[in-house]
């Protein structure tokens, strides 16, 4: 087999990569720390996009595209975003090349006369159009969401999780009032919530950031974090309420309904390609990709196996009925009898790849009326009568679903622990690893002194943690509330 | 009415560009030649990318992403692609900013040691990956299409129809046949044809570029040209057969069933955002905007008109049974009741946004059991018993949707001239423009002379013409068939 992967317990970040890549998620490119999203990768994207959309829809959004490419000064009119994006980034210089005796080179009478920096995200650009298209209270709120790739330039990369280009979705919305704005942050951050429970079976925590993890340009970040197989953080989504910032600086004000000129509040909120790192790292194990029925491109693979022609066919007319019976209870089934390729190969691959569910269909199977089923979380094989199938594939596709994310819940419960001494925190963290629900002052400078000393950062102020009277573990100050501290991605 | 147009008659350009604007399709941005691409403009941006996207899944392709930037050797190794494409392009020199006593700058430190081009295309990214993809018949053929964004850095913009950043599709396929690249290249002409001709009412003419017209790189071009209204054409879609060119730049090889090795064949195809424009300018008339209703994203807009609360409420109710009604049929339907607008407003200004179909209803309808229906198209209003209202709404849908596509044809027939002498071909192309079937000689000196002459190019040689023996209009040499003539976008 040469598509065997390196096990979680020798080489987790090998581990990692070599799904990513075996199971045809995405590769390198001849770009530094640019990836290409494989078809496979890519086909769960489409899921992931498509839920999220509709999502967005049904929460009264539209989409729109504004330009990949934004003036440089747009960077230093918000004070704080000039300093999170404007340094490492793409800066087109010139517009054409030319003819050399050394080959094609830089026209340097093409020079710009203002750089332009590819979007490492929109927040300027789009509040400047936005001052065109807000003039009163009738023009609000405006509820805007993209689809759009970004560039980061990223020192150091990992495939999915961190590149230098990435694709996702960032909403940015313009509102009357801040009450208004928060709601929204909210409400998307909710929406976030929703989408990884739900769709990727990927239990999330709730929160808000400390000011050192804020979104450069706002009041204040919400995020969803999940837990990582090797107990590590992973930032999965961020929601940020901006207050008027965007709006100051780009001049962006309305009249409102006593015609009062105000300026506008604002929102903005996006996840990314990233995504598929979390999935990865959520639920897959040895033998690779382990994928939630809901993101699976192929829920159910069929596989025959026949000796000769005849069984062939017979098996064929059996598994054409099956295919339109899945298919028309909305089962993406995909029927593999490529015949260059043995059923050991097949069975291989799809495990690799993650599909749910597995059958294996041979003349035996068709004497008895039954069909081989085998269950790829939690490599479980059973013979299942032919005879009501759909139905039951159909349960077993929830049950799939549901286990994922209790499997997740448990893994994090087990890898979550409540802490009150500095000492203990170390040894959790390089022993145990996982999320640490420990006391904090409240000040960026302990924040910063337990990073230096653990590479821990607070994830979060979870929203719905409870009050409770504590001593910060650092500096003995008090505290009200416990956050969470981790390793992060 | 601030939103009324100049007309067609008076300025056809300006026509055009206040319904983009005005429509709500797309408007400038603050970086030159770059558009923002508006929220309704994107809603049928949206529709004909899921309509496309579902074509080319049921013709076998998948999605996939490629990197955006692309190293400036990699143009260098298709001698023709180079000519074509490393010219007017966005230079990526550097990949940081820093802060200095002017505000921010570019840090000179920090330049890249090769430039990076945004693409303007990715065959040549593409081709080098699939490098690593291929190596035997049995990972042919690859079927891959990727939706992304481009940049061609253009000196004269027009939003929609030439914009230096653009949305599109770019099919990029591998094939162990030159049989089979062909005929994948012309399967995609179809799919283009069928969506153009069924999608957007727009009749096309499929045909092959001379070589002067050709995609830079390719054996062979196959496009897709529409005649817009003011008789000039539009070329709307292309398919390239590339033959091994890119295979043999980029060292693309498999083994065949023979074991023999061989460079892979290829395809690229591709639509845009043009399509937009070419919409508009099909079908729309001097009040705005004309949508056929398969692109439409309201296809029915209802307005209610009432005096009081009370009028309002009853209106309200026959509205929510008729939306609901309507959806289950899976028609698209806006009730517009917001009060802060007069009826009158709203008749102009979905009038202007080319919604199909308008239905008013006041208390005179309730009382009658009446609908006053509004069709765009055709600007023809009539009452209608609300009884029944579904079916009749969705007739007139499909009937709207044919109708545009007829009256394409005819105005396209009108101005479609044979002509057999060079003087009548420049009094047609000046006076009454359109398309002019004539026979040309086949060298590319006539037909650049032509075009010096009189700005017309030839479109393309009509897959389906006639064969017919004639004379070059221009050189008086044997010809076999006519070529179609226009000045174009």
């Amino acid at each position: 087999m040469s598509k065997a992967i390196v096990s979680k317990e020798q080489d987790y970040s090998q581990w990692y990569n070599e799904i990513v890549i075996k199971a045809g998620l995405a590769d390198y490119s001849a770009v530094k720390g640019c990836m290409v999203i494989k078809p496979y990768g890519y086909a769960i994207w489409e899921r992931m996009q498509r839920a999220l959309d509709d999502m967005f829809k049904e929460t009264g959004h539209s989409n729109a595209y504004f330009p990949l490419l934004i003036p440089k000064s747009f960077f230093s009119k918000e004070a704080s975003h000039v300093e999170g994006f404007a340094k490492e980034c793409a800066v087109v210089t010139h517009y054409r090349l030319k003819n050399s005796p050394e080959g094609i080179v830089v026209d340097e009478t093409a020079k710009l006369e203002e750089e332009l920096i590819i979007r490492p995200t929109s927040e300027t650009i789009i509040w400047n159009t936005y001052k065109g298209w807000i003039q009163s209270y009738r023009d609000l709120p405006l509820l805007i969401n993209q689809w759009a790739n970004v560039v980061r330039w990223e020192m150091r990369t990992r495939l999915l999780l961190r590149t230098t280009e990435f694709l996702w979705q960032e909403g940015h919305t313009a509102h009357a009032t801040a009450e208004e704005a928060i709601a929204e942050t909210l409400q998307m951050l909710n929406v976030y919530a929703e989408f990884a429970e739900k769709w990727m079976s990927m239990p999330v925590i709730k929160g808000v950031k400390t000011a050192n993890e804020r979104f450069a340009g706002a009041v204040d970040t919400y995020c969803i974090e999940s837990m990582m197989q090797d107990g590590k953080a992973l930032q999965s989504g961020t929601s940020h309420f901006l207050g008027q910032n965007f709006a100051k600086a780009f001049d962006v004000k309305f009249l409102n309904k006593e015609g009062k000129s105000d300026f506008v509040w604002a929102t903005s909120w996006g996840v990314s390609t990233r995504l598929m790192g979390a999935l990865v790292m959520t639920h897959s194990d040895d033998d690779g990709l382990v994928l939630p029925p809901m993101l699976a491109p192929h829920q159910v693979v069929i596989i025959p196996i026949y000796r000769d022609e005849e069984q062939h066919q017979k098996i064929n007319e059996v598994v054409s009925k099956l295919k339109k019976e899945f298919k028309a209870e909305g089962i993406r089934v995909l029927y593999d009898e490529a015949d260059n390729r043995s059923p050991g190969w097949k069975f291989a691959e799809y495990e690799l790849k993650g599909v749910p569910v597995r059958l294996a269909i041979g003349p035996k199977d068709l004497e008895k009326g039954t069909v081989e089923v085998y269950r790829r979380d939690l490599k479980k094989k059973e013979f299942v009568p032919i005879d009501g199938i759909t139905n039951y594939i159909k349960n077993l596709l929830a049950e799939v679903q549901k286990s994922l994310y209790e499997k997740a819940i448990s893994f994090r419960a087990e890898n979550t622990h409540k802490v009150d001494d500095y000492a203990t925190f170390k040894e959790i963290l390089d022993k145990k690893s996982g999320f640490i629900l420990a006391h904090w002052d409240g000040t960026s400078e302990t924040e910063e002194k337990i990073k230096e000393e653990t590479k821990a950062t607070i994830r979060c102020i979870p929203m719905n943690g409870e009050m409770e009277e504590g001593k910060c573990i650092y500096s003995g100050k008090p505290s009200k509330q416990r956050v969470i501290f981790a390793r992060a991605y």
